[in-house]
C-alpha cells in the first residue's frame, strides 16, 4: 500500500489566519483559563468539578472521596491537552508552570505498576479492569496519551510522557493472552497510536492494534463481563454491541453504528493504525465506514449521529433536523478521522468533510463569548418546542455554561488550537495542502508561508521556499464545490501546469525560493438539496457559501421560519457585515415568500402570501443574538 | 342555562347504515367473540389474560394469584358493556347466558361493603384506596357502572346495576368529609354519570361532582400519598399532575394537559354533570378545553394526544404527523365528550369533531378483520423509521393482534356499537340530528326513519312518524364543510323553511306521518390547509372528501411518498373503488409530481422531476394492504 505520507508536528506550523486566529486567541485567553478555574473550583454557581481533588486524593496528597463521573480524569487530560497546544500558539510561562504541577500531580497519582485512573484508585480498587463497559479507564488513560504526546512535543519536557508510557506498558503487560478486553468507549486506541508515532516505539502500535482487532471479537464480552461483576456504574445495556461498534470485527462493519463520538474516534484510531501498518483491508474497511458516513449519515453540516437517544448513529438518511443530536465532539472526531484518512490517501472528499465539520458544526458548538457551549448542533430550532417536547428535549435553543459532562469545550478547545496539524501531508517528494489555513509551515521539502482569503474569498497563495534543491510536488486540495472553469491557478503569476487528480490539484516542478502559487477561484452561493431519501428535507434548499452552510434566524427574519419559501428563480445577494456579531461575515439577502400566520388550525382556503426579503446568516454564528428560531432548510 | 335536550338510550335507535352496519356487525361476529376467548385465556399464542380468573379466585371461587395489569378488570367491564350493545344490535341468547354467568361472577367478587377490584382483594387487600394514583379502582369500578347501565339497559336485567349501585354508594361512604381523594385515572366521574342518567338518583350526580370538582384542589395530595405509602405499582411521578389534570381545578384549566385519555374522560363526565346541574360555569369550563383541543391541539385526522411520550397533548399546534400517539381511545374520548357538549349546546363543532373522528382516527384504530388493532394513530408511517428510530418507537407500520393492554379494541368496540346514542338529542319541542346514519330511531316526539348516502355521498333522508299532533323542530347537523350555496332541503319535496343556527338546520312544523325531509349536498372533494404555526405541515396539503380525510399508501403510490407533489391547479378526480378491501370507498386519482430518487445525499442539482398519477385513499383504510408507506400531508 503506498500511503499519501506521514502527518505533521504542530511546531511545523504557526497559524496566521484571519478566520482561526481570533478563534485560537478566543480558547487561550478565555477557554483553557475558564477551564482551568473550573477544573480547580473557583467558578461560583458552577457544578463541582473536583477534577484536581481527586488526583490529589488519589496521589495521597489529601483526605477525601472521589467526586465526578467515573470519567472525571479525562477532564484533566484534555485540559493538559489543550494547553500543550496552546504554549506554542501563545507561550505562557505562567501557565506552563501550573501545568508541570498538574504534570506532577498526574505522576504522583499514577500507581506503582503504571496504572492512573482516580476513580477506581479512591474508590473501588478492587474493581480495577472489572468493568470495561463503563468504567472508562481505558479511555482515560487515552485521553492522558494524547495529553502527553502534546505536552513533550510543544515543552520537550519527558514527565508526562514518562508517565504516558509507564501506563502503555503497563496496560500491554494486563491485556492479550488470556485477558482478553475491550474498552466500552474507544480513545486509548488513538492514545497509543499517537504514542506510536512520537516514540516510534512498536509496542505501542501492537497494543492498538490489539484493542483495535479484537473489537467485536467476542460479542458476548461485556455480556459475561457485567455476569462476573456485582456493581455497575451506568446499568449500561451490555448487549447493545453497536453502541461501541462491538457487534462485528471492524472489517465485517459496513455502517456507522452506535454513539458517533466513540464511533469515530475508533475509526480514527483504525485509519492510524492502516497507515502505521500499511494495512490495505484495514484501510479498506475505513473508508467504508467513511463512505457510509458521507454518503448516508451526515447532515449537510458536517454534523453526524443524528439520534437524539444514544447519542448515536440512525438509520441511514435519518437526517431530522429539528431532533438532531450531532454531539460537538462527534464532528470533532469526524475531522481527526479524516486527516488520518488522508495521511493514508489524498482523495478529496476527506478534505471537503473536514472543511464541512470545521467552518459549521463544530465551531457552531461555542458561543462567540468562549463561555457557552452546546453538545447538540441542531439544524432547526423552534423555541417552545425545542428543549420541551419529547424527541427534542436535547435540543436547546440557547447554549448553556459548562457542562458537569464537559466533553466538548476542551475538545473544541484542542481540535482549534492543533489546526495545524490537520492542514498537511507529506511524504519524500509531495506535500499535501488540504486546508487553506493561512499559516507558516516549516516542512521537511520546504517552508512554505501561506496566505489566505478563505473562506470568505476563494484566494489563497502558497509562498514557497524549498530547504533544498529538489523537484518536488505541491498538491493543493481544491474544495469540491468548486467548478474547475473557475478555478485559476497560477506560479509566479503565470498559469501553472497541474493535474487534477480525487479533488488534488499537483503542481511539480523544480521550486525556487519565492516561488508563488496563487489559487483563486470564485466564491459562489450554492443552493444545495437533499435526496428525497432524506424524508425530513424534502422540498427545502439549504445555502452554501465556501464551506459555509446558511441558516435562517428569527433576529434577521421574525417568528415563523417555516412560513418562508425562497423561490428557485430568487436571486441571492451577499454582503460583507460590519457591525455586531455578525462583523467579518458574509450574509446573504433574496427576495423570499412568507406565508402569513393564521388561528385558525385547518382551512380550505391555503395560506396568504406576501412578499419579503430573507436573510441568512453562517450557520456557525447562530444563537450569538436574542433567542429565536433556527432553520438551515428553506422552504424552496 | 337552557339545554339542548337530553341524551337518548341506546334501544331507542336501530342502526341501518350501509356504512356502520358492516362494522357492527363485524365487532358482534368477531371482535366480541375474540376478546371473550382472550378474557377465558383461549386464543393460543396470545399473552394470558386471565381477568375473568382474577373474578374467580376474588370470588373465593378458585385458588390463585393475580395475574395481569393493575386495571386488568377493566377488561371485563368493556367487554361487559360491549355484550350489552351487542345484544341490542343482534340479539344472541347464548351469548347473553354467558354474559350472565359473567355477572353472577363479578356480584360474587364484590365484597359485603361493596368494594369490588380483584388486583387488591386477591393480591394486596392492605392497600385498598392507599394508591388513587396508580390504583385504578375507581378506573375499573367506573367501567363496570357503564357497563352495568348497558346492560341493564339492554336486557333489562338488574343484578349487574345492583353491584354497581352498592359500589357507587359504597364508594360515597368512603369519600368525602375527612376524606379527600381523585382517581388517578378518571373514569369513575363518567361511570356516576351514566348511573345518575339511568337511574335519576341524585346522590350519583352529587359524587361525581365530589370527583369532577376535587380534582386539582389540593395539588399536594398525590405527592402525600405517595409519601404516606410504602408500595408502588408503577413508580408514577406523583408530581407531574398536568397528566391526570389535577394541576388546577377544572374551571381554572383553560387549555388540555396530560394523558389524552384520562382528560377527554374527566372533560366528558364534567360535561355530563354541567349539563345535569345545569351548570353555567363549568359547561363553560368544558368549553373552554374543547376549544383549546379543537382549535390547537387536534390533528386533521381527529385525533389528540400527539406527544409519543406518556400518551399526552403537547404544546399547541405540535402535531407532528409521523410521531403521533393519538391513541385509539383518545379519540372515541373526545367522541363521548362531544356529544355530552352537544346535549347541552347544539353547536355544529361538536358534531363535526364527532364526524370526524368516527370516519377517520377511530376506526383506523381497527384493521378490517377486526383482530388487529393501532393504540397510535400516525398520520405519516416510513417504515425503516417508524417504530424503530428515536421518537417514534410507538408509531408501528402494521396493526399488531391482541394487547395486554387492551383498552383501545374493546373502546371501538363499545363505541360501534352504541352509535345510536351518538346521534341524537331530544327536548321537548326539538329532535337534533347529530350524525348523518341510517337507522330507525323511536325518539319522544316522534318515530324517525333515517335513510343515508353519507358518507359517501351528501344524500339523507328523514321520514317522520310524530307520536302527537305537535309542533316541533327537527334540527339536522349539516356539516361544517358543507357550503350553504350546494345545500338543498326539502319537506316533500319542496323546498323546506328552515334558520341556520351554529350549523344546524331548524325545520320547525307540524309534522304529519309520512313526512319526509331530503337533505343533500355536493360531495366536494377538499383541499385542507394547516396553519403554518404547525411546524410540521407546512407546505402540504391534505385531501378530503366528506367527513373523510385521505392518505396516500405504497401500495397505490410506490415507494418515497415524500417525494411526491401535488400542484395547487391539479385536478382531482374521484372513483368509487368496486374490488378488494378498498371496494364501497370512493378514491382519489390526481395529476402530480415525483421528485426523482437519488443516492447522492446532498447535490446542488434539485431533484429531477416526473409527471405521475397520485391516488389517495381514505385515512380509515390504511395499512389494510401490503405495508409500506403511508402519509396524509401532501406536498403541494
Amino acid at each position: 500500500m503506498k500511503k499519501a505520507g506521514h502527518p505533521i508536528g504542530l511546531k511545523q506550523t504557526q497559524c496566521e489566519d484571519k478566520f482561526w486566529s481570533p478563534y485560537q486567541k478566543l480558547v487561550v485567553d478565555t477557554v483553557i483559563p475558564y477551564q482551568e478555574k473550573i477544573l480547580n473550583d473557583e467558578i461560583p454557581g458552577q457544578e463541582k468539578s473536583h477534577a484536581l481533588a481527586n488526583f490529589r486524593i488519589a496521589a495521597g496528597m489529601e483526605e477525601g472521596e472521589f467526586y465526578g463521573m467515573v470519567f472525571q480524569d479525562s477532564d484533566v487530560a484534555k485540559w493538559l491537552e489543550a494547553v500543550a497546544y496552546s504554549l506554542w500558539v501563545s507561550p505562557d510561562p505562567e501557565l506552563e508552570k501550573r501545568a508541570d504541577e498538574v504534570i506532577d500531580l498526574v505522576a504522583k497519582a499514577q500507581q506503582p505498576d503504571g496504572y492512573l485512573d482516580t476513580y477506581f484508585t479512591i474508590k473501588e480498587p478492587e474493581h480495577r479492569w472489572k468493568d470495561l463497559l463503563e468504567g472508562h479507564e481505558l479511555y482515560c488513560m487515552g485521553h492522558m496519551m494524547e495529553a502527553a504526546c502534546g505536552y513533550y512535543e510543544v515543552t520537550g519536557k519527558k514527565k508526562i510522557l514518562d508517565v504516558a508510557e509507564k501506563m502503555a506498558d503497563y496496560i500491554a503487560s494486563v491485556f492479550g493472552g488470556d485477558h482478553y478486553g475491550i474498552p466500552g468507549h474507544e480513545e486509548v486506541e488513538v492514545g497509543l497510536m499517537r504514542l506510536y508515532q512520537l516514540t516510534g516505539e512498536e509496542k505501542y502500535c501492537k497494543l492498538a492494534s490489539y484493542f483495535v482487532e479484537n473489537r467485536g471479537q467476542r460479542k458476548d464480552f461485556f455480556h459475561e463481563e457485567k455476569e462476573k461483576r456485582d456493581f455497575s456504574i451506568f446499568n449500561m445495556d451490555p448487549d447493545y454491541l453497536e453502541y461501541n461498534q462491538s457487534h462485528a470485527p471492524i472489517r465485517e462493519q459496513n455502517s456507522a453504528e452506535g454513539h458517533a463520538v466513540r464511533a469515530v474516534y475508533f475509526y480514527r484510531a483504525a485509519a492510524d493504525l492502516a497507515g502505521a501498518t500499511e494495512d490495505e483491508s484495514l484501510k479498506k474497511a475505513c473508508e467504508t465506514l467513511m463512505d457510509n458516513i458521507l454518503q448516508k449519515k451526515m447532515y449537510v453540516t458536517g454534523a453526524i449521529g443524528s439520534s437524539g437517544e444514544w447519542e448515536a448513529f440512525s438509520k441511514e438518511y435519518d437526517l431530522p433536523p429539528d431532533r438532531a443530536y450531532a454531539e460537538t465532539c462527534a464532528q470533532i472526531g469526524l475531522v481527526f478521522f479524516a486527516k488520518s484518512m488522508l495521511d493514508m490517501d489524498a482523495d478529496g472528499k476527506y478534505a471537503d468533510v473536514m472543511d464541512r465539520c470545521l467552518y459549521n458544526s463544530t465551531i457552531s458548538g461555542m458561543q462567540l463569548d468562549g463561555k457557552h457551549f452546546f453538545y447538540v448542533n441542531p439544524l432547526e430550532v423552534n423555541p417552545g418546542l425545542s428543549g420541551e417536547v419529547f424527541g427534542m428535549r436535547h435540543v436547546l435553543p440557547k447554549r448553556p455554561g459548562w457542562y458537569a459532562c464537559a466533553c466538548c469545550p476542551p475538545n473544541l478547545a484542542r481540535m482549534i488550537l492543533s489546526l495545524g496539524r490537520l492542514c498537511w501531508t507529506e511524504s519524500e517528494d509531495t506535500i499535501y495542502s488540504h486546508l487553506m489555513i493561512g499559516q507558516k509551515a516549516q516542512l521537511d521539502l520546504a517552508d512554505i508561508k501561506v496566505a489566505s482569503e478563505y473562506p470568505w474569498k476563494g484566494s489563497v497563495k502558497y509562498q514557497i521556499t524549498p530547504k533544498a534543491e529538489k523537484k518536488f510536488t505541491l498538491a493543493v486540495h481544491i474544495p469540491g464545490y468548486v467548478k474547475e472553469s473557475g478555478l485559476s491557478i497560477t506560479v509566479n503569476g503565470d498559469k501553472a501546469e497541474y493535474r487534477m487528480e480525487k479533488g488534488y490539484a499537483y503542481i511539480e516542478r523544480e521550486w525556487s525560493a519565492g516561488d508563488q502559487v496563487e489559487i483563486t477561484f470564485p466564491m459562489e452561493i450554492r443552493r444545495v438539496y437533499s435526496t428525497v431519501r432524506s424524508v425530513d428535507n424534502v422540498g427545502c434548499v439549504a445555502l452554501m457559501r465556501g464551506p459555509f452552510v446558511y441558516c435562517l434566524e428569527t433576529a434577521d427574519n421574525g417568528e415563523q421560519l417555516q412560513a418562508l419559501m425562497l423561490p428557485r428563480t430568487s436571486e441571492i445577494r451577499e454582503q460583507q457585515e460590519t457591525e455586531g456579531v455578525l462583523a467579518g461575515t458574509v450574509t446573504l439577502t433574496m427576495d423570499g415568500i412568507r406565508e402569513k400566520d393564521s388561528a385558525q388550525l385547518y382551512s380550505e382556503a391555503a395560506p396568504e402570501r406576501e412578499n419579503v426579503t430573507i436573510k441568512a446568516v453562517p450557520y456557525y454564528i447562530w444563537g450569538n443574538r436574542e433567542p429565536g428560531q433556527m432553520r438551515v432548510w428553506i422552504r424552496e
